[in-house]
């Protein structure tokens, strides 16, 4: 077997064998083939594509090139959920404890990653104490205590897919369907979830602007998480606007505990209500969508929801005093109110700008040694179809700086105010099984 | 300017600019563009293929990236010729005296390379003393007193042509016409030549099977030509089997001698009054076509072709007595004649197969490190058209092995014999200004 015609043939759009595509893997990360040959190869990937059969062997041979998670000692259906990302995104804070509290068991491995705020490990630890540098029995015996825990990416995790990744971002091969498709299905199949919720958000704030790219995606990945075994589904959301209101990593654990009561807003609580009735279903705790539904809405006002955040918090060193007082949480030192330059319904916020102006106060990473500050970030006080009238607060930024002159221009120039009723768009537009 | 930003602008088949391009090739030349991206490029050139602009830019950048020849001290138009290769192509040994005798200056860099034969160079040292190891002012000074001289490669012709080549030989981007035009381009540029006559073949033998894509190639290189200020033009000819008759280094030698005196093999004689005539126009020693080949008909016939290749090979250290007789050319110990085991016209002869069947005898390098035996080769007494009864010679062997069992093999595989009589395929399909 030679790389070279393994280019070839896949450069005229045939179809590659599992022994080829295992070749190519193996060989691969284990730098038998090197990055010029991959790179000839992700570029005739991107203009041949891939068939369903490939996705799938593309994806377990990723999967085999490293570690992978044995959960089998955690009993249930273990459910993972991922979210392609977008702005404001504080959906795995409240699906972790809110799908726990009805049984479900959520085995989570998180990481940090670069983005507008930090990833799903960083906001928790806007808790005072809360770490995830726990042991695997320790992850293993939390979930079975509490039905939930996270724990921290381990570094062996899918090397096939890192290096991979890293060799299609300077090649200009990363806008690729099968090969996102599979980087992410990879991950998650390593991961050892027995069954997958997706999130794949469309809109100005998301990685895939159209919708029809997006359902794309998302019915590649359904069909390599059944292909393999891993009962999947995904949805797909809007990302047209900022989800929330808060945007920042204590900020968003602050509007987490509001939505785990049933007190958040409205959108963010919507989209955690359909993706968590579908962790439930794939859980088997429910036979029906509607029927997980209205177990989560039980939850989320009986209390149950918030307690079990506690119990997951308080288990891995957090002090949840700070669940029952959020001043506790980490707090920047100024406030600044972004007042309406006009009267009129707001139309757009362009997701984008407003993310970048979070990372500008510090909320997020710019390279892997950029330190995070976890109390900056914007609160937006109006969305998409909100009437304003002219010096309305519409955003307040948490800022430990006191020139804000840059975030307040992006600010602005994220929002666009007209004359008419301003149409709200859908914020599900479609289930993919 | 990124590197990355560049690959994703011809991934979506947009246009490359004289700055991108430059930045492109010197980067790369130098090593601040690293294997992978170039390998990432080539293939979406592959795809995207390169506007008339882009290919001209690429062919200057790459012929900047090395030395570049100056022939300016030699009076006259210097015309070079190029050909695309194939199997028992002797038109090089032809030319060049042959156009010489009527005055065109030829001053011909020439190589060694891989293939079923040696190049010109180890064609030439078929007679004894004959050597290329002159200085460039030697050269020069052969060229205006002879008008004909040849001078091994300089090593640093091209280096982004050569490291390039070498990248998309592994990487499956061999087969790009914007790729190879630039290539050849760019090495008879640097070559210094004032005017190019490209010989482009097509059929088995040839790099291009199909007619259509060597009119492709032919246009794309005499774009490039006529782009850069060097007159260019081009004609698609034959290599659906051998040309001439003679396969070998000292056979084609004596082919040649036989050729400059009109004695030699009609298609072979044909191609070079075609190819010459237009080098002599381009010369401007002729005003037409007809008017140069009755010129060069002239000079094979009277004797000074054959006249300026004495004084050629002399001026250089070769042994002329080897001319008049060329049994004093290295001989093989044995030969073998191949005989008809059918009776019939010649339909086929699988210009490969004949080429492959030299190499084996060792006319030819597998390797760069190969020895060349000079001696070896075949010689066709039948050609396609041809009547042969059964046990009829059709191939002489030439031979330093009593064993030639796997080139006879081939040689039979190679002749298709048929009831009906077989047409000859054309000559020449086609000119190209």
């Amino acid at each position: 077997m030679r790389m070279v015609d393994m280019i070839e043939k896949k450069r005229d759009g045939n179809e590659l064998s599992k022994e080829e595509i295992d070749f190519l893997i193996n060989g691969y990360t284990s730098g038998e083939i090197p990055d010029y040959q991959m790179a000839a190869m992700s570029m005739a990937i991107y203009y041949q594509g891939m068939t369903q059969q490939e996705r799938v062997y593309l994806t377990e041979a990723m999967v085999k090139s490293g570690e992978q998670i044995d959960l089998s000692a955690i009993s249930g259906i273990k459910v993972d959920k991922h979210s392609t990302g977008g702005v404001g995104d504080t959906t795995t804070l409240v699906l972790a404890p809110l799908v726990a509290a009805v049984g479900v068991p959520v085995a989570k491995m998180s990481g940090r990653g670069l983005g507008h705020t930090g990833g799903t490990i960083d906001k928790l630890e806007a808790v005072p104490g809360f770490h995830v540098e726990i042991s695997n029995e320790e992850f293993i015996k939390l979930v079975n205590k509490n039905n939930v825990a996270v724990i921290g990416q381990t570094a062996n995790l899918t090397p096939a897919d890192k290096k991979l990744y890293g060799l299609r971002d300077v090649t200009a091969t990363v806008n690729s369907i099968p090969l996102i498709a599979s980087s992410i299905m990879s991950k998650k199949i390593a991961s050892g979830a027995d069954a997958i919720v997706l999130d794949v958000k469309t809109g100005n704030g998301a990685f895939m602007k159209e919708i029809d790219d997006a359902i794309e995606l998302a019915k590649a990945m359904v069909e390599i998480g059944n292909g393999v075994g891993r009962h999947t589904m995904a949805i797909i959301s809007d990302m047209s606007q900022p989800l929330g209101y808060a945007i920042g990593n204590a900020l968003e654990v602050k509007e987490a505990i509001d939505t785990l009561q049933g007190k958040g807003p409205q959108d963010l609580q919507d989209l955690c209500l359909t993706l968590g009735s579908h962790m439930v279903v794939l859980a088997k705790k429910a036979e029906t969508p509607q029927e997980a539904r209205r177990m989560l809405l039980e939850v989320m006002e009986n209390g149950k929801a918030l307690e079990t955040f506690k119990l997951f918090l308080a288990s891995q060193g957090g002090d949840v005093s700070v669940i029952d007082d959020p001043t506790k949480l980490p707090t920047a030192k100024y406030t600044f109110e972004v007042k309406a330059r006009e009267t009129g319904y707001v139309s757009e916020i362009v997701a984008d700008q407003i993310g970048t102006a979070a990372m500008v106060l510090g909320a997020g990473r710019v390279t892997k040694d950029s330190t995070i500050d976890l109390a900056v970030g914007l609160v937006l006080n109006k969305k998409v179809g909100d009437f304003v009238n002219v010096g309305d607060p519409i955003v307040t930024i948490h800022s430990n700086n006191e020139n804000v002159e840059d975030v307040t221009k992006r600010i602005y120039e994220a929002y666009t105010l007209v004359n008419e009723p301003a149409k709200i768009p859908p914020l599900v537009y479609k289930e993919i099984m």
